[in-house]
């Protein structure tokens, strides 16, 4: 029997996610918080994993990390919906949301994981383009979402991998102009400051995303959605009643008791890669694109020499080479001071060869 | 904008799966393992845990935790998928092997998450009733799947929530004589000690589920999947990059590097089946099914006041009362030798009332 006869027709053209694993002392390929807790907090963190109750089922509500994190976002717990990374909130509203098959927008150059996961869950996607400076194209945007009318649009605020924070009137507009669901998906909120959560009131097609992932808990797997009570419910219709784990319940929990350390790691990161963007549009030869987030974008000739070239000093970034706007482009996450400074000393050295 | 505009038929439908949450002092609901980890396991997981570093991803391949997985279930790691519960891998199957829609079937009553994940998938179900005493019906079976060709075939094995395990030959003509994705649910297999993972390479269209959530790590979520490497290729596609967070990986991890102590616990409860087995068939008024589980389905008259008068005495157990063939049933854990007996006491108790 030929498996392949069996596979759904979408699945049988996907590629599986590939992600880079090569070794390499300095990983700034996937925005990744670079500092660990501090000891004192690890300690505490081990006593009070270690008294998690691993026999039985987690909290299917997550209550208590919900009440915190209602206290951490303003929100009320009950405009939540907690997820085993956004990655499962993103497939969660697909599947209340889009149809059989249903068609699911989104601007690109952009997160890759809104096609992959809207493909596997059999729908139809409606590309975006954005105007060469990666700005949506309003005009167009708007015209194609009347047309088409997509079940659910996804606007990553600010953009992966792009780096910039979309004109925030346009994505009002697009929210208060869109017959469907709207997902702002602010995964990089903590280095932009800027939000829609507010707005979730007015726009009851609004949905907000966050995530612990890019402040210091990636490994933990917690992604946050807020909307209005009605998404809510109809999102935990298809939510599996255990999707987050005992562990990562009760670790957030207690690193979101101390949100004094992560907005002081914030703080670091944002004066970093303002440093690191100054840096990096000084090397001959490299164009660096602002950025709102933890990373930075950059366009440099023969980039893929670059990136081998980093990667035999030791430093892992993203290659995101390929043909369209993103030709020639690389991605890297900022570091430490440390890792940032050898960095840039590794691409000036591969840049001067 | 009224939400319900926007939300998917299937999903409109359904309800979000309820989980009772009474408190009780002795909780014999959900099949969960009563034993917590010997003290000085809980203090290494602690010592480990504490190095996880959760400022980065998990490993997207649970590299480490896949091998120990497969030395434990004999199973190549190549031909393993792991998933964020079973649940998880359920919603993987029907993604890559369902349709737009496609049928999902069943036996019934089984496990009521192959439904309502299906459902939510926006899938149609097919529903296949079991004889009187649980088996099942295998002529009507193999007539409905032959005429309707379902895309995935669910079979738990031993079934939930009645307790027994379905005639292994049946099971097996069932798979061999099926177009489609049979999968083989085995989360109760440590308490059965039967399996169809030995016969994964006969039938590539097969599937076999288990799950760490019955033998003490239910508050883990690791699910695991072991089918043939084309199926593996298929799911993985499917899969979030990420669904395993690092904190679970690691602790299971270690405790299968004990699997002496799983072991034992199982070797207790086992014991401790069988006798409250006998002790509840000699309850006057109380009907108990064999079972090959870690519960026990029983069938009593006035089975809501039973259920109601357990629940006044601290005990938890689930109320499976529905017109059909689960009438007047219910379930109970099986737990430790004192819990065991509270229970059984408790119900002389009510029913002598």
């Amino acid at each position: 029997m030929d498996i392949k006869l069996l596979v759904k027709k979408e699945v049988a053209e996907l590629k599986a996610y590939a992600i880079e694993e090569p070794h390499a002392a300095i990983k700034l390929d996937a925005m990744e918080n670079p500092y660990v807790l501090p000891e004192e907090m690890r300690r505490e963190l081990a006593y009070r994993l270690a008294s998690v109750e691993v026999n039985r089922y987690p909290d299917p509500e997550a209550k208590r990390l919900k009440a915190r994190l209602s206290k951490y976002l303003g929100v009320p717990a009950a405009n939540l919906v907690l997820g085993n990374g956004s990655d499962e909130l993103i497939g969660m509203v697909i599947s209340a949301f889009g149809g059989s098959p249903g068609l699911i927008a989104y601007p690109t150059p952009t997160f890759s994981m809104y096609g992959i996961i809207a493909r596997g869950l059999g729908q139809q996607v409606l590309e975006l383009p954005l105007t060469p400076d990666f700005e949506i194209d309003f005009d167009g945007t708007l015209k194609l979402l009347m047309e088409k009318r997509p079940k659910v649009l996804f606007i990553a605020y600010p953009n992966n991998p792009t780096g910039n924070q979309f004109d925030r009137d346009k994505v009002r507009r697009l929210i208060a102009g869109t017959f469907g669901i709207v997902v702002v998906d602010e995964a990089y909120f903590s280095f932009s400051g800027d939000t829609f959560i507010n707005e979730l009131k007015e726009y009851p097609n609004l949905v907000v995303l966050r995530t612990l992932s890019k402040v210091g808990m990636a490994g933990l797997r917690v992604g946050i959605m807020a909307a209005s009570v009605d998404v809510c419910r109809e999102v935990n219709k298809v939510r599996l009643p255990y999707n987050l784990n005992s562990l990562s319940q009760a670790a957030a929990e207690y690193v979101l008791s101390k949100s004094d350390v992560i907005d002081g790691q914030v703080k670091v990161l944002i004066a970093e890669r303002e440093r690191l963007f100054k840096e990096l549009s000084k090397v001959p030869g490299v164009y660096a694109y602002p950025s709102k987030t933890n990373f930075i974008l950059f366009k440099t000739r023969e980039s893929g020499n670059v990136y081998k070239g980093l990667m035999e000093r030791g430093i892992l970034i993203r290659d995101l080479n390929s043909p369209g706007p993103l030709a020639d482009c690389l991605r890297v996450t900022v570091g430490t001071p440390e890792e940032n400074a050898a960095f840039i000393a590794a691409l000036r050295e591969i840049k001067a060869g």
